[in-house]
This record gives C-alpha cells, sequence and structure tokens, in this order.
C-alpha cells in the first residue's frame, strides 16, 4: 500500500477534478506484476494501467489470480472509462486491498461488486494516509459540491480599504505572492460583481507551473466590457459568470463544470452570503499590522446580534510571512505596507464534539 | 559588569517608579570589595548599598582608591536619596565604570560631577544589556510619561462586541489568563468611562504575587456609585479618575503619580484618542477565531481616509495560545469561545529607517 501511495502522489500531475490514485499488482507469490496511476480526467483510472502494464509486461492472462492493491475503493460507474470493478473482476484479479473507501454518499463503489464477484476484498488499509492524499477532493466529493476556502486581506482591525475605497497594498508582498500559491492550488476563483467594478481584478496566477484556474464572478449586473473579466484569460478561457445571488446554486453550477475547490477572494457581501449559508469550509486570513479605524470591513451582516451566535471556528494554524529583501527594496520603500511582517491565519468550522 | 547585571536581576523586588541597578566595588588589585543592588523607591541606591556594605567589612576607608562597577550612569540629582555621584566621591572612589547613560533627557546624570572631581570615568560598556533590563522604565524617562501598551480582544473581523453589547467572552479562557500577566507587569491600567458604564471591570491582578496596579479611568463623567471601580480596590487603594478628555494631560497626571506604564484596555473611543495623539507604543492583540459581521469596532475613528495614511506598525511577535485542559472542561463547553485557540499579536510603532 506505501508503494500505491507514492505512485499516487506522482509530483506533475494535473489531475482536473479527480482524485491521485495509486495501484500495485501483486501475484501470488507477493512479487510485484505491475503498478499504476492516474493522471487525471479523461484517462485511464490507476487499476486499469496496472492491469495494461501487466498485459504488456506478462501477457493476456499476467493478472490471473493476482491481487490488485489500490489507495481508493475501485469506481463501479462508466465516466469517461468503464467501471475498474468490472475490469478487475474481468482480469481475473481473485484479491482487492483498498485504502480510502468511495467517499460519494449517493454511488456505491466497486467494493459491492467485487464480493458479488467472488473477489476477496478488503478495505480501509491505510485510509487516513490515503484520504490526505486527496483532502479537497474527498470533502468535495462528501459534499457534493466545491470546496469553499474564503482568502480575505485585512487590518487588525478588520478594514479591507479605508474610506476612500483605496486598499493597495494593506497587506505585504509575501501576503500577495502567499495568494498566487493559493491560487494555483484551487480550480476556481470567485469575487463578486462590486469587486470587479471596485477593484477590476487579474485572478490570474504568476509564475504558475499548472493550469489557470477557471475566473468567476458571482451578481446580476454585466461586467464593465473594459473590465479584465471581461477578456480572456492568459489561457484563453473566458469568466464565468455566475447571475445569482444564491451560493447554493452557484456552487452546483460550478460543480457541474468539475470544479472541486474554489478561492473566494470577496469581497465582504460575497462573504458574508457564503458564511450565512454554512459554505465555508475553510478560511485564509491574512493581517497586516496596521489600523485604518474606518472603511469597508472583511464581512458583511452576518444577522449575528449577540454573542453567543457568534460564528466561530477553529485556528488550525498561523503563520508569520517575513518580508524579504526584494519587499524591502520596492519603490514604495520599507514604509510601505508592502515590506511589513504580515500574519496569515488558516480556520476550519468548528468540528462536533 | 556581568555580575553587577546579575545583581540588577535580582527576582521578587518591587521597583515602583525606579530602574534595576547592580553595583560592585573592586579594589585596586581587582578583587570584590562588596556588592549592592537597588530594592526600590525609597530604599537606598545600588551604589550607596555597595558602599555601606564596604564599609562594614572593611572599615570607613575601605573604597578609597576603589573602583565602583554599576549598571547605569550614578545619579546627580537629590531624590529620596542623596547624589550617588557625590556619595562615590566622598567614599574616595576613583574609577567608575557604567553601563547605560542616564536616559533623562533633561537632567544630566553624574558622569560629569565625577569627571569634574578628578574621577577616571568609563560609560557604556553592556549598555544594551543595561538598557534592556529596564526597557520599559528607560523609554518612559527618555519620553518623559509612562510608556503605554494598548491591549484588544478582538475577532478576526475586529469586532469587539455583537450589536447588542454583548461582548462575554470573544476571546479563550487562556487569553484573559494572559491579560491577568500583561496587568501583573504594569503599573497603571486605564480604560475610558465608557468601559465602566457598559462592563463594569475589575481590573485587577487575579492571584498577583506583587502590588496591584492603579486603576485609572479616563473621562468626565461620574463613576456609578456602584460600580467596582467607585470601591477601593483589593489593596484598598482608590481608583484614580482623570476628567480630561486629552491624553498627554492624563499621561502627565500619571507621571507626577510615579507611574511608568500603563496598560490602555479601552474602549475604541479611548484607545482612538491615544492612537491619534501618537502615544501608543506597544499593542497587544487578543484575536479570536470568530466572525460577527456586525457590532462595535477594536478602534474608533483614527481620522485615516485613504490607505497610504493608515497606521502602520512592526509586528514583532505572534503567539498560539492554545487552551488548557481546564479551559476545555469549562461550564460554557468546548463550543463557547473560553476553549478556542486564540492568537497573540504584539506590534510596535514603525522604526524610522
Ligand atoms: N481585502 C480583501 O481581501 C478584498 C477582497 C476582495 C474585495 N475587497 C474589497 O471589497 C470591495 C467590494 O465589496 P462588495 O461587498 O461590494 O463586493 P462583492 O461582494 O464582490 O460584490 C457584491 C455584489 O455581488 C452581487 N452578489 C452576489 N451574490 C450576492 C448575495 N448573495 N447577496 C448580495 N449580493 C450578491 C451583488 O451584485 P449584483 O447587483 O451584480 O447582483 C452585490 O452587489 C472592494 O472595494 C474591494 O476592494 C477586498
Ligand atoms: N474587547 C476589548 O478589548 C475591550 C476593552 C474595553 C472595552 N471594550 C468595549 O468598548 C465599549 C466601550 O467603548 P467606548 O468607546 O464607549 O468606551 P471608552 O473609550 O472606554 O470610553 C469613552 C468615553 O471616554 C471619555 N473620553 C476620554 N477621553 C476621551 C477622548 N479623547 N475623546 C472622547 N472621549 C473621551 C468619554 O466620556 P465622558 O463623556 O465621560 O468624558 C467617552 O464617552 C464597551 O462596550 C466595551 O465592551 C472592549
Amino acid at each position: 500500500m506505501q508503494r500505491a501511495l507514492t505512485l499516487a502522489a506522482t509530483p506533475g500531475l494535473d489531475l482536473g477534478p479527480n482524485p491521485r490514485v495509486g495501484c500495485v499488482l501483486l501475484d501470488a507469490g507477493g512479487a510485484t506484476l505491475a503498478e499504476g496511476f492516474h493522471r487525471g480526467a479523461g484517462t485511464p483510472h490507476a487499476e486499469v494501467v496496472a492491469l495494461t502494464n501487466a498485459r504488456h509486461a506478462h501477457g493476456d492472462d499476467a493478472a490471473r489470480g493476482a491481487t490488485a492493491v489500490v489507495t481508493l475503493e475501485p469506481c463501479a460507474h462508466t465516466g469517461r472509462t468503464g467501471p475498474c470493478a468490472d475490469a478487475l473482476r474481468d482480469a481475473g484479479v481473485t484479491r482487492v486491498v483498498y485504502a480510502q473507501p468511495d467517499p460519494n454518499p449517493a454511488a456505491a463503489g466497486g467494493a459491492g461488486v467485487l464480493i458479488g464477484a467472488g473477489v476477496d476484498v478488503v478495505g480501509g488499509v491505510g485510509a487516513e494516509d490515503a484520504r490526505e492524499l486527496n483532502r479537497v477532493w474527498s470533502t468535495a466529493v462528501e459534499l457534493g459540491r466545491p470546496v469553499v476556502t474564503w482568502k480575505v486581506a485585512t487590518t487588525l482591525d478588520g478594514r479591507t480599504a479605508a474610506v476612500d475605497g483605496t486598499s493597495r497594498w494593506i497587506t505585504s508582498a509575501a501576503a500577495r505572492r502567499d495568494v498566487h500559491r493559493l491560487r494555483a492550488e484551487v480550480d476556481t476563483v470567485l469575487v463578486g460583481t462590486g469587486t470587479v467594478l471596485d477593484d477590476d481584478p487579474a485572478l490570474t496566477v504568476r509564475d504558475a507551473d499548472g493550469p489557470q484556474p477557471l475566473r468567476a464572478v458571482m451578481g446580476r449586473r454585466d461586467l464593465p466590457a473594459t473590465s479584465r473579466l471581461a477578456a480572456p484569460g492568459p489561457d484563453g478561457v473566458e469568466t464565468c459568470h455566475l447571475r445569482t445571488h444564491d451560493p447554493h446554486e452557484a456552487l452546483a453550477e460550478l460543480w457541474r463544470l468539475d470544479r472541486r475547490h474554489v478561492l473566494l477572494e470577496g469581497g465582504a457581501t460575497l462573504a458574508a452570503a457564503f458564511l450565512r449559508a454554512g459554505l465555508v469550509d475553510e478560511i485564509v486570513a491574512y493581517v497586516a499590522p496596521a489600523l485604518l479605524g474606518a472603511g469597508p470591513p472583511a464581512v458583511g451582516d452576518l444577522g449575528v446580534t449577540t454573542i453567543a451566535d457568534a460564528a466561530r471556528f477553529d485556528l488550525v494554524d498561523a503563520t508569520v510571512l517575513e518580508p524579504t529583501t526584494d519587499d524591502l527594496s520596492t519603490p514604495d520603500g520599507p514604509a510601505s505596507g508592502l515590506a511589513a511582517t504580515n500574519v496569515r491565519l488558516t480556520l476550519r468550522p468548528r468540528k462536533e464534539s
């Protein structure tokens, strides 16, 4: 299983909406027959890759009587590829050991199919490591919607801009670099029409190795024709305009577009709508050591009027972001917010206890 | 000098408005004749203690031809005790080595007096360590006013209470314990009349070893006769009511009362007044992983309308305050703010560069 997990974690893959999966085929004596891992949407699943490799190396009957060790319960549905449970059974595999059960609560995984076909099935071996490998994907599939991370850049007194609307730059250059890292980890970046009208953001990833995230805007107003989001992105992809005020509806549409992880970048109105709907799975807050005393707040009205109803989270990480020598030599000079030391706080909804 | 610094740092002293000072007297051969350290306001200075000890051990002329090693430039003024520069000269000390120069910009220290009397004087040896030993006192004497630390307890979105005014408890039990530690380090705790009327705080130190800080209130309204601050404190000391809106005037009065370190505990109006006057030397912010979306802000209007004018600080420390098992078993239960993990951020005004 350790080897299967390592295969699954192969770096440099563009998985799209799919999970990382690794598979090792063993003969009756426990020797490795073949290996495989999934390379992303539209490509064969790990089990199929391993079966194909086994056939190439050892002939058509290679997998007869073999054991398949796989990091995720083999699928039972026909997607862009056929069901893996059938493929394993048809190849004559007699034993399947898997780590993580299929997280989709609606669709059953392939374990039942395999057991029904007389295959010896063991599940849950190394399940925690396997889930961690696909943490966001697993949560998204469990929830049946994209996971939402809300990113906010704020002063110590919870302001995201000054009274006149200026906000460049509240946080440091290091914090802004970190936001680009965050964007590179998600498949969708979402803002409200208010932010487009006020800030005209580009929402692209600087120095990205992988694909650019989908740029999405929520709200009923049209985007100004001259706004950066009205033009196709660096990858030629159009902005996705979600003309609704209902966060559930917006996420359902993004789910239909195979989105698994949305970075909600504001503004305060949109963030409040997602928080009120209970649709924020993680908060990443960049806090600048500055005070404004007035100006737009980090989050709009949450309908909370008394302290017992405050939206409570668990603090899961606090990281100090030191300025680099580059930041200290910006034209704005060390006195600007760009050269400051910021703190990044990561919060998750409180677990029931 | 190392020995003199160790003497100065003797634990368990109640220094009051005075600095920690240590002194070692050496004979012509470099052997220790006597030692001394200052025990606080109203008691003899370190040099005088060392001279007295030398006389007791070695007779009246013990210090003739001796070298005095002292952590602070000997004083030249007659306070509750006579000037140390005179005492050293009169005792026949021929060489004085000191660490920190007298930080009082108005009053000259004793170095000049000693040089004028033909004593060989060397200053600045270990000056940084000596200043660190009396960091707050040195800053206060340099500024000619008490040092001000502003403490604020806030949600991630910069609220200090909910819309209905409830604020118990925004921050965790561990954060509140930490505030008691802070109070024990200062000699004065200050709030506005607004906080007295809204919260009726006690402003005492729980489980204090040393003396309670002076409780001070700023504002023109009377304190309600039934408020806790209207009664004498646990030490029998009355609350100091500063009937002014001018932070400079309030600090001048506290200085006259021999105060060196004020913990400004709110509310937002008073904090804003001190910030606008440039009279906040340190911010200690307890940030709870919670959102309110509305409610009283951490700080009132600072007169800032554009981002370039934001009040900028240096982040000097970020500490995660974990809940203890005690906190987790509070009657409020782990779901309340008391059992949360909070972050303490310490900020200081930006250094010119
Ligand atoms: N510091 C940061 O991290 C950060 C990040 C982003 C933005 N900001 C700041 O936030 C400001 C913009 O704030 P904002 O609140 O106006 O922008 P916003 O939340 O981006 O957009 C608000 C608009 O979104 C639409 N909308 C979509 N769903 C909605 C719902 N459920 N309820 C209500 N409206 C909904 C509405 O427009 P329609 O009328 O078109 O439907 C609404 O006017 C900018 O000044 C920007 O600088 C700060
Ligand atoms: N979370 C925290 O860390 C924390 C700490 C403390 C308080 N609080 C909250 O803060 C709230 C109270 O806020 P607040 O702003 O009303 O209280 P405040 O700042 O304690 O008191 C304001 C009052 O102080 C007087 N004052 C003194 N100097 C002033 C000046 N330069 N300018 C204007 N007024 C001056 C005025 O009263 P006169 O009319 O009497 O002159 C004014 O009404 C409470 O609800 C409390 O819960 C929170």
